[in-house]
């Protein structure tokens, strides 16, 4: 392999000579190899990144602390970058030491060998344009990196969100599928009173869509950036119209309403917009957890289980037993939830591990968090395409459970008491009688009276008039 | 012992004479006794329930399904309990099996014996006022716990809210008191650039004052409540005007803006807001747990240490090492912090085990999370009375770190390169030179621009001029 | 209240006149109020403190470092404490700063004073006998402190094993009981092969059992014991023949076969023992929360989940649903689970911020281990009283679903070929048809094939011979 | 692209031309797509796939229940997986739904297709060699898929397990050359005693080396296997003398002392040996991450922290602090360390969500078991060759540390008392005095007697005689 040499405060090293990346990236490079997974696998870290930087360099030609020539230079290989070029340069490992300063070194020397070449210069001759003098020119990693991590992170967010609300819509398509559906609701796994299988798929619609305005909410937060701090948010070296400069630039390239944050000391070394984050991430796999456990419930069978739903068949689901079928969708949904809640730790351990004006575990928390939204939204769209869409209601099963259910004696309480309810009940559960049987036997009520309460549109909303 | 007989539906039971609760109660403390941690434990919860109850009532007696008489000796009862009275009689474990039901029945037959007293009957004639016929009515626990759960927390949010102001407070009066003492910044454990020790104190109420905001908005979300749902969320046995009614008694009792859910069988099952919550309470720890560890690095010595800070000694600190003085406070607060971490991931698993119409687990949940709130709102207080208040700064400290550090290099860079910089930090490191001795031997700045350059006013702020 | 003046390093402070500690505890009383949880909460700790003071006192008198008079007195009251008196005496919240310093102070200090009494002083004339120079002797708190936790976790196993022990009883008599029931087992809750109830449970015995082989392993990684460390491992101040004998005396108080640690160092601060224990508490959580869920699947019903067994009947399931009984006695035991999970991640977290020569946060390592070993206790002994002892098979639904089951054409695979097998399968599902009917049929197998194929006997083993 | 077309239960699927996998692959590479990382991506897993395939074979061939040319061509081409061949058709997801099914069929498809090759045949002729009928003879995913978790994860031990070996080499090796550099101790960050900076790297040895062995007692663990058990572990379909045999292959083939699980029902839903083998990865976690927290506080500075050893400088520390140099690799380490605990509750989610007969969920415990061998095998070996072997000590630190220290006073307490060892100490540290001058000032002791007692070898070992 050809290689050229450069030189840094350890000495010379060799970089391949078609490497658009430099010598810090190349020691980071050698340094890191925890995970195998390079900045590149995040698209959106890549862009934000380039983004900071055009921003930085846009406000430092303004300010008259970069020569005009370098600036568009630069910002012309910001552009191609965002616009998907050169990638595959970002090559250090997710999980690195040193903050993110390989990472925003990558950057630096990606860009500047880039605006090299713009001016005519070859790759690494830094003394035309340099990496840190001009690219990283009024910042350090220690405003830059967090800033694109903010922006990376909602840019990931978007197509979570559009895969969240059609996850919703679809589960609203089959509430509306299944409104007359009557079935035996459960508490506790123990039989209860009656609901409709379309209530059931209704409320879990309701219940993953209200996350979609807390990642909107999470996403406000990380709008608040310290681009301008510098080393430790005292602003040293940047220019003191810097900050809200730069910020402007930012959320215009971004298209996110970017504001600078209130305490630059403050704001460098917090991590509690991605703890915030990663919280509500936790909260969905919660949710859709929970959603999958009950699939997986109420498609248990197909003769031996709960069976009032059908899932769709993914594919055969034994190597050794013919003919079964498992809920394989739900199944890869709840591993990506605990995976999700697995990572709300990683990254509440690497907050706490924040020390004095910097959390150097910065890295781990932007992995997680990339890597927990993406999971979230291949989940989502797969259990919408591969599951939801196709389920069916077993209404045989439905209905048979409820017309032998001891739970509906609940709506006669009101009627008859919960003393008299109570012991009927018992009678009913062990003679085999129905609590129909049972309540006209007693003379409680006449069989008029038990048509009107038990009827199934008594039974699914509040109390009618008394009888 | 004296007792008394009563009957459920699994038989008779004697309960102790003079128990104001009944027979389910005296079930449930016979079954379980896990934590030995009854729920008197938290007042907030026994305040809660007996609002719900007293507002249920009110809406049951306007409705005419509860007689006036027997309306009136419950609200009467549920006021001596908001009162503070007989809260010794909430004696069920808090972790119990049965989603909240044994803590509920509880409610309703102290509430029931006290109100029996009312109308002149002894405690257990239930005939005359009944536990679930009459107190519980037009409830279920699945409606009426998780809305006393939702209310509780919110009562007990308060005096944290207050805690945490106060030590905001506090820390903002250190960052004032310390403005003026110039120090070096770190990241990374290396020393980094100057800054003052009055913007670290800052940074740190900035920081925590930041989670007021969240746990409000916690709060708010904490208001929607389910109650009218009853047992699943349709409503059944309720008066179709009861919900809008009952909760807007509740509201008015407990003071605050309780709406009603949305989606009520969505609403019974969703454990959405407490995850919310505990993660909010896990955030904050995270970031006391942070200012803790800092305050412990910062006055770690006396001799070996940073040593920039003072603790006040609040004991000795060594019982075979005379003298030695220990940060006590601030690792007890970390140990509390940890304590709220690992409670967010109790919660965590609870929600997460939800089935179907309702989440069993409940108790635990609401456990975890007035556990949590009261730990952290002791270690603020303890926190800000005794430690922050007597935190003292070591100016000779703080200055010699700041006169031999080779950080303040980084002031020059706009002026003479990162490359150059970087090397005459190296020298200055290897010879023991200063970094002013080595740039006037180069000819790179003279002595007067020095003089500006490296003066505490430019480097604690954004750039000035060039020289 | 009257009171004593005592004094320390930090000046005079008043004590209860009737408290048997002294200032330090005083002192550490005031400032810690986190949990209310004082030492006393787990006598096991206490009476492990005792015998570390007493094997020290036993060991300093035959070096000759401690008066023989004096000993004598101290041994007097350690063995009280052993004996259960003055426990009430132990009276600092369970987390605290320092370490452990003010748990071994408590200790110091109540022995100090009951020692003092007997050699005919007042409380608090520590001229006479001092809690440091004379209790403590050849002792730091980062050595007596952690040899006691270690002692304490292994006294409050024993009654753990036992109970699990005897759970694991009461499940093979289950399974004994069961062994003629056969029914179908599921996999991914999907039907799947047959098999009986009785393997089942004793699948459940085996693995509840295995820990406690788990538990032995952890309790002797426990007995090697730092004492003699003093305060940072290098055994300063301590005779060079004391470790060995004061552990030999530990062993022979406890009973338990202590070892001295192999590197005093490295034991001081080290938390690797507690971190194994508390995740064999984990492992045990774990699985005793699954065999749980499981007791709640196959109890679900009783008309519309599997219905597979009957739990025995603990307390009324619900305040508005007559008749409703609930598996309280296995989801009390699921929470214990979730809250022994999350306290082996609090263990983890304090584990993991130990700092140089010693672990601050080791007090609430200890409170977390014993608490969670008590509730695992607790819910064992729970469990097997009020829920497994009681459990009756449904005869009934099992064979109704062996019957109905068409997973028991994966007996006829090696017959008949899986291709032939799945298309069958499918075919049965669809029409309702039974595979038998179907293979008999098609002329695959015949009557007498079958016979024998679906016989239970030939599906609950290994493969026949073929037909 | 060129396809062939297969057929199974769900109907026909193309797959591409040259795949050696067939359509129960392509289902599975169809729907999912979570994290994107194949199961290839651990060669242990495929060749431990293809180990339990051979071993059944074997056994299968030598009962007669799998025709003896079938068999050849079925060892042949695991024989070719196992020395590395056509890894990259083990395509699948490593987070899949279905229990491994689909991982178990990638492995019989692949085979399946090679051996028809070996044969004579196209792909995808099954009539000739089935993937179900022949190459998962006997089988079920539900043992095979366990069988070869088991052994993978011991595979992927075996490395760890010689880079925690070689990372104790090169600690103990610093501690031999840090033999005489005496140096403070410190106690919750305050100073202690003296100690030498090679007894602290020898504790980090020793320390760390203690897990070799809680490795191999985790391997042990899972050299107890479910092959055999077939579906849920009654054995249904396997030859009565087949579990035996094909263990006795399969711990042939493997090297590793494989033995068939006592409780075949139990063991295929245990998951039991993998929580305690993550608990064991969470331990080491734990105390590497402590060890890295260690070496960033003692090599703080370089002129504000304690600076006592200084770490080989790996790359620029700092986009704009020039000569800066941070301790990267510890960081790399504490995230990987952080990442592991994660991947530690991972796995204690997924376990605690087995139900009935299997755990569906034991993917992802794969997974993220051997995602996290994998990362900490990296993190030693990159922390011993780029960090450990290149520290050196700050000897004129670590003795200025000790001269300055006042914790030297502890040596005194057995010959003046804590009392007066106390008083000398507040002197000490308010008057800037030395303990030395103090102690003689008042008489206490004398020069000489001070000489011995604070001699370096008197302060680093057990007390000496009295003097």
């Amino acid at each position: 392999m050809n290689t050229r040499i450069e030189h840094d405060l350890l000495g010379d090293l060799a970089v391949p000579e078609d490497a658009w990346y430099g010598i810090q990236t190349q020691r980071a490079l050698d340094n890191f190899s925890i995970t195998g997974v390079p900045i590149s696998h995040f698209p959106e870290l890549v862009k934000a990144l380039a983004m900071v930087k055009a921003a930085a360099a846009r406000a430092n030609r303004d300010l008259g602390v970069l020569d005009g020539r370098k600036a568009e230079a630069i910002l012309t290989a910001c552009d191609e970058i965002i616009a998907d070029r050169l990638h595959d340069q970002f090559v250090v490992d997710l999980i690195q030491g040193g903050a993110g300063t390989s990472t925003n070194m990558n950057a630096n020397e990606v860009i500047a060998n880039l605006a090299l070449e713009k001016l005519g210069h070859e790759k690494g001759q830094y003394q035309h344009l340099h990496p840190n003098d001009d690219v990283n020119r009024s910042q350090s990693t220690n405003d830059a990196y967090p800033t694109a991590a903010c922006l990376s992170v909602q840019f990931a967010a978007e197509p979570l969100i559009d895969a969240i609300a059609s996850l919703k819509k679809a589960l609203l398509a089959k509430g509306e599928e299944f409104a007359d559906v009557v079935k035996m609701g459960r508490t506790q796994l123990q039989d209860a009173v009656p609901m409709t299988l379309g209530q059931e798929f209704e409320g879990f619609a309701v219940n993953l869509g209200e996350d979609i305005d807390r990642i909107h909410e999470a996403c406000a937060l990380l709008c608040e950036v310290n681009l301008g701090g510098t080393a430790i948010g005292t602003g040293i070296n940047a220019h003191p119209r810097y900050q809200a400069l730069a910020v402007r630039y930012l959320a215009e390239l971004s298209g996110k309403p970017i504001v600078p944050a209130a305490h630059l000391v403050e704001a460098t070394s917090d991590m509690g917009a991605f703890v915030f984050f990663s919280g509500i991430l936790k909260r969905f796999a919660v949710k859709i957890g929970k959603m999958c456990n009950d699939l997986r419930l109420l498609s248990s069978g197909p003769r031996t289980g709960f069976a009032e739903i059908l899932l769709p068949p993914m594919q055969p689901g034994s190597s050794i037993m013919p003919g079964k079928v498992n809920p394989v969708i739900p199944e890869a949904v709840n591993q990506t939830a605990y995976q999700v809640i697995a990572s709300d730790l990683a990254v509440t351990l690497a907050a706490e591990a924040g020390q004095l004006q910097l959390n150097a575990m910065e890295p781990m928390i932007v992995y997680n968090l990339l890597n927990s939204i993406r999971m979230l939204c291949n989940a989502c769209t797969m259990l919408e395409e591969r599951c939801i869409r196709g389920i069916r209601a077993n209404r045989e099963q439905c209905a048979r459970h409820l017309e032998n259910s001891i739970g509906v004696i609940t709506a006669l309480v009101p009627h008859i008491g919960y003393g008299n309810a109570s012991r009927i009940a018992a009678t009913a559960l062990n003679s085999g009688s129905t609590v129909r049987e049972l309540v006209v036997a007693e003379g409680l009520l006449d069989a008029l009276q038990l048509d009107r309460l038990l009827s199934p549109q008594a039974m699914l909303a509040p109390l009618p008039e008394a009888p």
